[in-house]
């Protein structure tokens, strides 16, 4: 069993995963590592923090010599930051309470700003300072879901299951891809500012953003995850918390900001007729295998995959901190003010389908070992061998 | 910790599961169950299966005298066609295999369909008659859900909180219900064919389920759950899978047929401006109480619930059995056929909304038992009021 | 992932469990687990209940055939005497509540027994009834577990792993088995009525529970699980929930009555020297293996087993209910009274051992479920003896 | 619910541990915590490393200002020998292998020390270094738990649950503590070089470890842990892996090196009448509460706390590396040799305590977790203030 857990606050000395339960003997570098975490630092409309911070992994266990021993993979990702604000988040009591007028203790936030969990985490944890909420709430711990995804796609890389992620809309301005190859998707969508495979759609995606930015406004969108070479067979129909589709919707549901999801025709189907939907089922004589010609389904049946590519898509709602600001309350004094920018950014829908590709490489990787067990990744190749084979002859 | 497992085939002799973690004293009848029961059995466009069935509960353990006990629930639904079935799904290996051209020889199914569980799950789990898919991944076992989601209600009913289910679109007919109550939304749909609140697309939904009837055809549509008087701080964003909005995804999206899920304003959030989305935050000074003036985000900021009723949409595609058949191949014979009809509902929807209910119901009751803790309903209330007053003087 | 959840009141209509996880095509009888449950019932010094009972487990889902499907298996065991208990028991409210000095209201227990959880359950759980707690902490639950861990060695005998228990003590007589074989062992206990491979020291044994019986006294001792063939690997010492060898204690400590656990050469080992204690390491160049002369460790080495015998013992306490009664408070009085017998075992050690071969047998399915993947019992001997012919060239 | 996950090996960089599911609001700092790593450090019979290590914990998240913030608290330890290490255990594939002779690759380990996880550890994963196995599998590992055992007693001390070890018996010396008081053991034991509370007997344990060291032996034990002013009711009959004595055990027996554990009377109990064992219940009119005369359940009846102090001990056999070297068989040439020493240790029960009062302590903070609810500690407080109420008008 594939398990992890992450801790971090996005001003504190770093962020932090333990992984537990990969194979021993997966090939695995900070390196890797490092590139989905810079290809979540891009992206058109991103403010300033993304440059200051130039994230890197650190594994300080389970790995050695390039690669994985089988036991708990521990990360670390420093916050660059974390300097100018070791006194402000300061694990240690301190000394006394500043007197009202100094600097530090004008720090403590009171202003909860709406579409943030600032007012109800509050609550919650009968927090009187919110940025003991918002120092955890904030996006900024996708980066360490982001690491523990590129070691997921490590694992998946050995059996070579390959992940994608591209825009599909920002404000409302839809991307064409039906047409394009899964690489042609990948290559365009790198080379876009907005990582949209559409160059004539991430154009006016970048008009709006810029338009959202002059008034002071923020945008969501929508990316899709597309995920090729998937074994027939992960997930299961027996109960329904293996439901492999609903733990990807999970999973993507549970990134910041997220609003919605869909699989394959996704709501569209919802409008349309039966006939119009299922993917029919087709056999190929020479090559001796089960095809289909569509693929509505999503890389789903009965939630397992398969053999299709796996498409999903999720709907990201736009930053919630704007330049132009919203109305709340201080929960202190109870006073109306207008919430005020904590960050900056305009849009970061291109950042979250990388930290979209994370998450469902992670809920991959999970059923793989699930499915095919093994100790070791020349053990797990081992089980899938004969599956595969096992596959190809039914 | 609240948890269930169930089990039971759709043949079978029955369905039965074990709620594990439910507090003692809760006041828990087989008649409330029955009634959610007898809920996901109508609706418009349902075939013949659902009139055998009259499904009922059977408490086997965990209730006396109208009371839960603090110990594992066990309920039974029995399968009314299992008479039927007996020798066909026969638990023991029974006599030797029947001569070819056996009436029940010929029950093994080799013929998979398309849209269902019936391929991957036969090459998944190395069988060789889809009956052994089929009668798990079947729908049949979502009245089990149900009748666990009816047990979580009674919990949930004990600290007030209401939840609905409504049928949004069927076909792509919109419903239009956003200047009705909650109560005018449950009465309304309570009373319609097809659980929708607008009696004007309820009667177009009715006229195009005839429409796909005549065409040998099928549908799907959408349903909202809306759930009322939900405390603040349920979920919580410390860790990515304790988000109760996920959670609430995860669990949609784990009911058969379903293929997409949103919250609150949902995918329309991503083609709107922050300033369009963002619910800003009021204080009532004379009812000393936050408040907002909008519900975009579904009652959910940062994964947890933030007072505002949760509004929760869910998208089902048509029924994969059609009159009029899909093209398939048979897994034995490798030969071409055309898919036939294992049941015969057109649209289930209506019903969908009462599962929906169900798999919410249950993932709100876990929350609550996480948040509240206690072994006994006095207990957990008790906690529940603390809290209450609490964030009444917050 | 193997799991499941039971259910049940000792004086209940049944007894159930929905068991998740089992690979499809695992052969799997009811009167393989009736051979379990009879083992459970016999052993000199039971009382009277046993000889109403004679469990039979139903099958209900998950089984067809003769074989496990895959989907979640169901179990059913009925309580033959809740006919007598119908309305003690009933799970409706039913009439109003009866007037004093009828006997039916005065079958509510207000007594709380030394040794059980009557008192601590009572105030747990809120109930003024003590049937409520001890209905379900009744050791009665164990026929369940034995059933569940039927099914599990249904699995590991396919794998040619064989568990055996024996006892090694009761009332403080030691049995003496050193020098006999699995199989002498296995046999001479399945003769013995009290489940003791030494006759010597059974037939002292017996003398004992008749001295206990005449005494109005009970007894405890000591029963030891022994399993053969099993695979070096299991568990994991990569977390610490992974030890195998610590999940076994878990398991035996869960069973009602347990006071403490022991692997191998358990607590003596504390109490020697470590050139005395630890296994040495051989090999055997002919038939190219590792070996060892001594099995101290018990089949553990880092909570993994190392290919020897799996040896584990466990103490049980004396049966806490005596016919000479101990002094107890009623909880609604507050008066002190004499707690009197609800049941009149003298000595259940014998069953016992049973009930820990059951529970062991389970884990040891649950690793190698884990270890070895596959959703299928053809995939998973696949992966298996790939793994097999990988230690054999080690 | 509380958990985490730990990582670390022993030559590595550091240690690390992610805790999930603490209240907000403990007063948490990192000297408390360091206090119990230091009492691990301590004990006469420790061979050189722990005189390097003088092991201190960072907090790195989840923790601001003296106080936990709800929000995962990730732990550091570092490895204080890392930069004698570096080479050896580094992450990344460095430069290609060295010739044979250079001492770095000599530093591949190929032979398998007996009792140790060496060789199956090597098996399992297919390492053909053991180093890869023992840098995970070593005792070092108890060090993270320590400091998470530690945070865990944080939250146990807001509700005066105290814990203390100390050691009954070394090489078969028992200590004779029956008629010293909760806190006499523990000061007695704090003072002690062996954590042993009858001074008489720690002295003859001293001359023991003497002894075994000059043989160039090593030693086992058995320490116990005892825990006061518990609730009554943590654990559950409810369901087996709901009982916290099992859940004990398990955490115990999960501790490298443990053989055997017993609760309260333990072994013993088996070996005695029913009436010699179970704890009558008594009556205090002027208190007006159930009190007990004797604690030979120590602290639990039907898995569940029952308000007497918790009494657990756990068999440890002796240090696995000796100075007189055990057989073994090299695993790459297959040649026998004599086991080496890689440390020094001769006898660390001792240290075996603190450990054990650090993973009780964590299974005693999920229990009151999961009992009382809340997500600050003021909402947990509460909760359990209403419950003892309760209790006390019981």
């Amino acid at each position: 069993m594939l398990r992890y857990l992450n801790g971090g606050e996005s001003h504190g000395k770093l962020l932090l995963a333990v992984v537990e339960g990969m194979p021993a003997g997966v090939p695995l570098t900070e390196a890797a590592v490092d590139l989905d975490l810079a290809r979540r630092q891009k992206g058109y409309g991103r403010g300033g923090r993304m440059r200051i911070e130039q994230d890197r992994v650190e594994f300080v266990s389970g790995v050695r010599k390039g690669f994985t021993l089988g036991s708990p993979i521990g990360l670390l990702i420093a916050n660059k930051d974390w300097k100018n604000w070791q006194e402000i988040m300061a694990v240690d009591p301190g000394p006394p309470a500043r007197p009202a007028g100094d600097p530090a203790a004008e720090r403590v936030v009171t202003k909860p700003r709406p579409g943030h969990a600032d007012l109800v985490g509050a609550i919650k944890y009968a927090h009187t300072d919110i940025r003991n909420v918002l120092e955890k709430a904030s996006a900024r711990e996708t980066a360490i879901r982001v690491a523990v995804g590129a070691a997921a796609k490590a694992l998946l890389n050995e059996f070579g299951i390959a992940l994608i992620s591209h825009v599909r809309e920002i404000g409302g301005i839809p991307a064409e891809t039906s047409r394009m190859t899964f690489l042609e998707i990948r290559d365009a969508t790198e080379r876009s500012e907005v990582r949209c495979a559409d160059a004539t759609a991430a154009e006016k995606m970048i008009q709006k953003i810029r338009e959202a930015k002059e008034k002071g406004d923020t945008l969501g969108g929508v990316f899709e995850v597309i995920v090729e070479n998937v074994p027939i067979g992960l997930g299961s129909y027996s109960h329904w918390d293996r439901r492999l589709s609903a733990r990807l919707a999970f999973a993507l549901m549970s990134i910041q900001a997220m609003k919605g999801v869909e699989i394959g025709m996704g709501f569209e189907a919802a409008r349309r007729f039966g006939s119009e939907v299922h993917d029919e089922i087709f056999y190929d004589e020479s090559g001796r295998h089960f095809y289909r010609k569509t693929n509505n389904a999503g890389g789903f049946e009965g939630g397992i995959t398969n053999g299709q590519p796996i498409v999903i898509r999720t709907a990201m709602k736009p930053i919630s901190t704007l330049y132009s600001p919203l109305k709340s309350v201080d929960i202190k004094t109870k006073e109306p003010f207008e919430a005020t920018v904590e960050r900056s950014d305009i849009c970061t829908v291109p950042a979250a389908g990388v930290i979209g590709e994370a998450v469902v490489a992670w809920e991959l990787a999970a059923a793989m070992v699930e499915k095919f067990g093994g100790d070791s990744l020349s053990e797990m190749k081992r089980n899938y061998d004969g599956y595969r084979d096992y596959v190809k002859n039914w």
